[in-house]
């Protein structure tokens, strides 16, 4: 944990670290079915709550703990709730190399939001077991698991790749440049490599798993995430925090 | 789920599937060190929490939502903590087949807590990482998988043992005699099968990720703490159960 925190390698590992959890995490969800009920709001079973749905009650208590115990001052843990408490807990965190004046700049939680609640469709079986506090809790842990994906490695990959040519990327940051940064961002090697290790990881950890006691998930639909969702939304965050850069003076 | 709850085959496979739960998240507490700070009172990090240490505020917090979001209404989930606030949600459960006063005479967590406490020394690395909030994040994840194994366990197997030979049964109950209950509950054939099961899927979940990203838990610290704790544990909670259970009349 005493290595250089913008060492490109060592990012990667950590990316791929984050990922076997998000899939882990998807799979669990997709143990459940896709539950409506649990995001519709007025149906979520608290009577002091007719504007609110299951999920996003959870989400507000997960969060509201999580504030308590100093979560949100880790750079990659973005909230999804505003109005937060204070910490009540000191936490004492090593230098992070970032140079953002306010972390939640790159705040993707909105956008991880959506097309979570849209990848359930294509992850879980459709109708209705009634777990539907399970399946939310279960939510929670996914969706925190891609958001801390996405913004480690806006955050991270971002600040490295600028300190490694810092002329180039500075002439495109002071034109706001968004496509030239985008494309200098963009490794499609990189991308397709992580796209097909995604596939035979999502493969190899249910061939092992007994079929009738789990379900068993798309492989396709976790795939198509990781391609249409969690590499874009990391690459638009690199560029956020990029336009957003603070050049020390 | 619309399955007999009382099946021993179907009960079989919950817990088959509980396993791969209780697996994954000892794995996943693996991933940071042993990080006795996290467990030591006073060194929390809360100004206002001198008596408590990190891991019994992050179970508390844990509780106190999952309270609210009306967790332990549902059998296998026995609460760790006394005094947790009542559910705001209104929860619509199955009728379980349990015959039983209250769920908590069958409540193993004193001793569920001591033993994973325990375990942290032979799954975890030593030292340090500084990592204490995602240590007992992660800690919280896996003693509420490894209860709800053991209260599953404890509950379902012994009102199903029990519907399957009720007169033996009742005859030791009415005696109070713990030491038959015991034998007739125990299955040396089953618990061994269970045992090189869990052997199998600790090794094969560690094989195929990738050495360099993730650590590697030690195979028997996992198997031993199925066969010394969980499986004991289950035992002594059918029969806590069964010498409580209610006869209707």
């Amino acid at each position: 944990m005493k290595r250089n925190q913008l060492d490109l390698e060592y990012i990667a590992s950590r990316l791929e670290g984050l990922e076997e959890t998000v899939i882990f995490k998807l799979i669990d969800r997709a143990q459940f079915k896709q539950n409506d009920q649990a995001y519709q709001i007025g149906a979520s079973g608290f009577s002091n709550e007719p504007h609110q749905c299951l999920f996003d009650l959870r989400m507000l208590h997960q969060e509201h703990m999580d504030a308590l115990f100093g979560r949100f001052f880790v750079p990659e843990e973005r909230p999804f709730n505003n109005n937060l408490p204070e910490a009540k807990r000191i936490v004492h965190l090593q230098a992070t190399g970032l140079s953002i004046a306010n972390l939640d700049i790159v705040n993707m939680t909105a956008a991880i939001k959506a097309t979570y609640l849209a990848l359930l469709k294509s992850l879980c079986q459709p109708g209705s077991d009634e777990q539907y506090g399970s399946s939310v809790e279960h939510d929670v842990y996914a969706i925190q698991a891609i958001a801390r994906r996405i913004h480690y490695g806006a955050l991270y990959v971002a600040e490295s790749k600028y300190q490694r040519n810092p002329v180039v990327y500075q002439t495109h940051i002071e034109a706001q440049d968004t496509a030239s940064l985008l494309a200098l961002l963009t490794r499609t090697d990189v991308e397709n490599r992580i796209i097909e290790r995604v596939r035979a990881k999502v493969a190899a950890t249910q061939e092992r798993v007994n079929h009738l006691v789990r379900n068993i998930v798309n492989t396709d639909a976790v795939v198509d995430y990781y391609h249409n969702t969690i590499i874009p939304l990391t690459k638009q965050g690199e560029v956020a925090y990029l336009l957003n850069r603070r050049t020390t003076t």
